[in-house]
């Protein structure tokens, strides 16, 4: 079987057998402030907590978070959910380290300051207009409005601990790049 | 409509409806060197590069890798696939800023090092023996065996640039935290 791909240098030409079912499930930030976070996710993104995860040993808490499709069925019972959270795509893993909330002066690196790696997580959106006026009617701080910039139509706001979210409208990308 | 999902402090009860259709479209990473990075995610996790965007003005190039299922087709259309590229759940931006490849020195900051931030992306597999196995024919450098640490049945490796990929099997995380 070939799946159709752009080819570049250093691309495999076929997908190995041996990755049969790799599925990417999900991407970890780590937070200060659960409620914060969870607030800003579930009401501005309208994700759901798919599993919270308790490590009193280590003294951390995991969230897993998902956007769910009017289709989709989320199972009530713990290990049915556990499974689905873990063989899904597009899941967001927030860390938790107990106590950091408490200290005044303590925060996470967004990645785009320097020392640059991590850049960003991005949301598709229907109607890029009406999902501005969405983020500014729940008072998210924009990095970059799609007006602004050289890469119009794209925009960027921050999350609570600063980390960067892209807003972009699928049909709005075939204009973007050569 | 509701929608299953935890309650925590902080979570938004509801489903907002002005972000219906929002999706988790990508995550993005900086890379030093697009061909390294291109081979192994292709190579080791099967993914397929679905679009490649050229910024010459802003001297930079992003690449949109995905995992694609044998159920789905990609369109072989540009303007179409760009538009599937930007409506999916799972994809990752690689994004190389030119000319970082020619420097000796220049790396990438993980996220775990200090300052912490970003941790890790995630990958699920099938069989988590078959996999590790997989990813130690492939020469990947681990982070983590299952075997290693207070969290069995979870491996860390590491992509080119050094960020952490975690690896994990759905049916064995049930057993994970309280």
């Amino acid at each position: 079987m070939t799946i159709f791909t752009e080819q570049h240098p250093g691309v495999e030409q076929k997908v190995p057998p041996e990755t049969s079912g790799f599925t990417f499930n999900h991407t970890m930030l780590r937070i200060k402030e659960p409620q914060r976070s969870l607030a800003f996710y579930s009401r501005v993104f309208g994700m759901r907590v798919l599993r919270k995860l308790d490590f009193p040993e280590m003294q951390f808490t995991l969230y897993f978070l998902a956007r769910v499709d009017v289709d989709e069925t989320v199972p009530e019972d713990v290990g049915e959910r556990t499974m689905w959270t873990f063989s899904r795509r597009g899941v967001l893993e927030l860390t938790h380290n107990w106590g950091t909330e408490d200290q005044a002066d303590f925060a996470y690196h967004d990645g785009n300051a320097e020392p640059q790696g991590f850049g960003h997580i991005c949301f598709s959106v229907p109607d890029l207009a009406t999902a501005i006026h969405w983020l500014e009617s729940n008072e998210v701080t924009f990095v970059k409005r799609p007006e602004e910039g050289k890469m119009k139509n794209v925009a960027f706001v921050k999350d609570p601990d600063g980390y960067w979210i892209e807003i972009v409208e699928a049909a709005l990308m075939s204009q973007m790049g050569r």
